[in-house]
């Protein structure tokens, strides 16, 4: 357990490939779990991962291949597996990786593998989840689940467990439903094991529960699972009719996968960037906001050029430009950070613009005299004292405005439906550099009399 | 269900509170769940909330307050709660919930708590806690578990599930241990529901399982749970008796609260601010990184200062200051927001540091080229082509330095045991400041032989 992947096991795994040694790989192989060898297949190249698949039993290979990273696994499947090969795995897995899997596909190979899937039912699961975008409820539903009536007894409901004990990995609880299908509520698998064999599960069912439509997004799904600690959320349709499930470790893997997108477009990267993509894709990722960056300082730099004359009579005033452009930045980047954070967090009751931009004023204000003052000294430490209001105003100003354009930017790109967590990163600090230095300028201008 | 908080609706209960109406709020509270009451009492004052807890059983109270926010739930015990009334609550929590709870009191209020608790391996439990720092597997841990002895059988194990049914909400799975209490497998309460009544649990055990120890860190534990989805973990000493176990939902809290830590600290925020602190302690957050990044730019100011000479004579000289520290500072949170992510997946091989660099600096030479032509066109749109070289070399020097910033600063922060997403924040981009317009005069100084 708790296995580390190292070079040397690795060496030693590519020279067995090499050696089509495949008594010693099987016995690797058994002492590890699936994704322990779905990391090692990152290691390896497609048709080492290919003879190493064969080698395990299919519904291991289904495990290993569902613990794989979507570019990974379409990169291996597309050049070293057919269609009939793929069909075998699908086969095995949970409906909701077997539709994520399959949306990877070229059109084509999804079509044939869905064709060629022995069990009809999971055929039928698929098509019915292939239809929903993959970040709202219905796209991260899995169709396996435990569905007895409200008028069958404990044990018939153990009869249904263990009918489907092989499709249905975790059970959690046993989902009650009436005749029309329509969810009425569940009894936890700890009620099962504690109740009597005859009686009606109609009589021990908990109706109070949460559940959600298909429509309902992730975000929203996430905040509820984790509000009520539900270990899985049933999805229903319009009708309220029992549709399938979500599980607590699918929910894991959203919220990271959530967080790490908000963690990127703060720092200004685009796509789903990793360390280990190609030099290609990173430069790409990397580049749009960079242009921006760049596109918003020549406009600064237009600023400037406009007071070449003051510069050239006072030229201790260029010394200033950077305090203004970073510190707008930074407050910025704060500002709209904790806007984001409280636009996840839904729970609470929403507070109105004006109260919130009162309140951040004040912290601008407060924040603004302590660094302004702290600047304003060294203007003295440096023999400017001439420069004293206007680098203190200034600052001031900047922080405030900064401040402002950090809380209306998210909410803005909140209200028409854009990630807010997008105006944290460099468009809010572009945009406050810009404003750092106009104001800065402007209040020169006024104030020197230039 | 799906309850949402209105004005109305915390009017209307604020109305009854005032009336002293508890019918009528107790058939209100009847409705909602714990965690919707708890989001319901942040809305109102200290005194209100403890009329309102006292209306609800001593069971309900405690969920509500094991949802409560430590800040928040701190206050409201402090001024309103005796100790007699906390230890009533804390009987009933989970250890884990009692713990933190109890962490957050005086330690007079704790110690007088733990001897007027009722249940008295609650307090056994809370006193073998307590000792664990939070953020380790043994703070995360609680000591409810079902746990049975191999020779045992099925039956025997369902009466234990029966004895421990109220102190052990969620099950998962019956943990098997030898006669000295050590770690043997589990068994899902799954198997425990299909497997014939007088079974040993000895021949169904899944011996093959993951478990941690008690000194392992909070984000190992996370990542081990999310790699293998696991429901819950459970949790040994050295000589690998178990002790306790980490169940999902208070993982999947470890890992929110993480990624918030990881998006306030890259966007310069300190401690643990939410938009509706207070001014004070939302100025107090800011405050520190925003001085960090005025005195960082004071010295850029600093390094203006020396080239006054250059600038009286080549006033457009001032035009590129911003181009250069946004740049930098753009360049260095991509980088090592990356290198962070890449830090938090621990489950591939590391690169090593040379090949890190050497792809890092191959993507920054792409996009420095990029970027510095498009500002090389710049310079000649406004008239200043004896700035081509100066602009065009600085800006590929500063994106190859601050990428090299970017990767070495998380690295190093890591290794010495600092969370590395504070390198991504404002650090970095006051250190990039300050090497660019370094970089930037340096350059000009000996193009130009101003």
């Amino acid at each position: 357990m708790n296995f580390e992947l190292t070079k040397e096991y690795v060496t030693m795994i590519v020279t067995a490939i090499g050696q089509q040694d495949g008594a010693q790989l099987k016995s690797e192989l058994d002492e590890l779990f699936p994704p322990d060898i779905a990391n090692l297949l990152y290691e390896l190249d497609g048709s080492q991962a290919h003879y190493l698949l064969q080698l395990v039993d299919t519904e291991i290979g289904a495990e290993i291949l569902s613990n794989i990273d979507a570019d990974e696994r379409t990169a291996l499947l597309k050049d070293h597996f057919t269609s009939e090969e793929i069909a075998q795995y699908v086969d095995l897995l949970d409906s909701d990786d077997a539709v994520d899997l399959l949306n990877e596909q070229p059109i084509q190979v999804r079509e044939e593998v869905i064709a060629l899937l022995e069990d009809r039912d999971q055929a039928r699961f698929i098509l019915d989840l292939l239809h929903y975008p993959d970040d709202v409820a219905g796209g991260l539903m899995q169709k396996e689940l435990i569905k007895v009536n409200a008028s069958s007894t404990v044990s018939e409901c153990v009869e249904e467990i263990r009918r489907q004990a092989e499709e249905v990995e975790k059970v959690y609880a046993v989902y009650v439903v009436d005749d029309d299908q329509k969810l009425l509520g569940i009894v936890s698998l700890k009620q099962i094991v504690l109740a009597r064999k005859n009686t009606r599960i109609g009589n021990i069912v908990t109706d109070d529960i949460v559940f959600v439509e298909t429509t309902r997004s992730g975000e929203e799904v996430a905040e509820l699972m984790q509000r009520y600690d539900l270990d899985a959320i049933p999805v229903v349709n319009v009708q309220g009719r029992l549709l399938g499930r979500i599980t607590i470790d699918d929910m894991v893997d959203f919220i990271t996968e959530k967080a790490e997108e908000d963690l990127q477009a703060i720092s200004g990267i685009t796509g789903e960037a990793e360390e280990d993509d190609s030099v290609w894709e990173l430069a790409k990722a990397r580049l749009p906001w960079l242009v921006v960056g760049v596109v918003g300082s020549l406009m600064g730099a237009t600023v400037i050029k406009q007071f070449e004359n003051e510069l050239s009579q006072m030229a201790a005033l260029a010394a200033f430009i950077p305090i203004m452009g970073s510190t707008g930045g930074n407050v910025g980047i704060q500002t709209s950070s904790l806007i984001v954070q409280s636009l996840a967090e839904k729970s609470g009751i929403t507070t109105g613009l004006g109260q919130r931009l009162l309140k951040i004023s004040t912290v601008a204000a407060l924040n603004g005299l302590i660094i302004g003052s702290l600047a304003g000294l060294y203007v003295y430490l440096i023999g400017e004292p001439q420069l004293f209001w206007v680098v203190f105003t200034s600052l001031l100003a900047v922080v405030v405005l900064a401040s402002f354009m950090g809380t209306i930017t998210p909410l803005l790109l909140d209200k028409v439906g854009i990630n807010p967590a997008i105006a944290s990163g460099p468009f809010i600090t572009t945009a406050n550099d810009l404003v750092g230095i106009s104001t800065y300028f402007g209040i020169a201008h006024v104030l020197l009399h230039l």
